[in-house]
């Protein structure tokens, strides 16, 4: 351990639009951004279009492991929606939302359609050069 | 390459409950203890469901994409379950299994309910403070 | 920051094998190749069965939570495909493609059934001694 330890970005690929894996990132990017830690989400294919405006708050699903007793409990549990842990986690720390360019023109999204939270639009070789030596964490 | 490579530890985050998954992370988890890394698993969602006591050898079945061929090959091929190998990790190396918190409590999950190979129950910044700046994988 | 950001490889886990994961793993080895970043790609279960010879340009579909729309835009978009992609960024840059020697043994698979893309068999213990401290990917 040295006293660089954690100093480096935290970067999530977020390909999944499923309630359950969008909850289990934000909660990583609320946790790092809390400990001062800069945070770079770049959003891709499904996760993308779960972050539309007018379907964030849609339901989304959960994966479909997901069994009938635990997704019982996962939807009835009224925890905080993951846009909301997002959001918190903006204000609490550095967190960049960057929709990916390519999955844009692949879903056929305009960037006037994506929820405030994304800051903005960039390709693959921008999330690298920003990701660094960090962890990359494809969800 | 300096002589400081490979010196930080491998931090896996489990979600999905399935047992090729959960044999896929293990296998890891042996690689890396072997090697002298230290290894840090966090147990969330379905994954954290999977490691009751009373669960860890049910069936948990495949991914939804698994084909029927390699679903019969996979589930014929007498492997090592996934307990036994994380077992086999822990007795070569450093391994610290850590609850996620916050899924204990959307499961509804008791501490006296998990498996013993569970060390005990954390929260997220707990787990990306031992992370660091090492690999964090989300599988 | 230091001068030595991005300098450490890019290592990426390839176990799913459906086509929009492999081809969001191609995008990022481009990506990372086209930076002078070395990249390691690990072939594992369902990824290393669609990366057999003669099942590479099979259609290997969606993840399952593919909505219609979404799944009719991604097919319809006449992308450049994954092995395509992959193709470029070994000629771009610093790529090594290994399928898991476990997976192979697992699915019975030969190493002359596999596409020449793959440039070896090993083990996971020399895919931990590759990736060393750089991020690993699990997709």
């Amino acid at each position: 351990m040295t006293e660089e330890d954690g100093d480096r970005p935290l970067s999530l690929v977020l390909f999944s639009g499923t309630d359950d894996k969008l909850t289990a990132a934000a909660v990583m990017a609320v946790g790092a951004a809390a400990m001062g830690r800069r945070v770079n989400v770049f959003l891709q294919y499904y996760a993308l279009d779960a972050f539309r405006a007018d379907r964030v708050h849609d339901d989304h699903g959960l994966v479909p492991e997901a069994g009938l007793k635990p997704a019982a409990r996962i939807r009835a549990n009224g925890r905080t929606h993951w846009s909301e842990l997002l959001s918190q986690a903006k204000e609490a720390g550095d967190v960049d939302v960057e929709a990916c360019a390519l999955s844009m023109d692949t879903l056929g999204i305009r960037r006037d359609e994506l929820h405030p939270l994304v800051d903005g639009v960039e390709g693959v070789a921008a999330f690298m050069a920003a990701a660094a030596d960090g962890p990359i964490v494809f969800i």
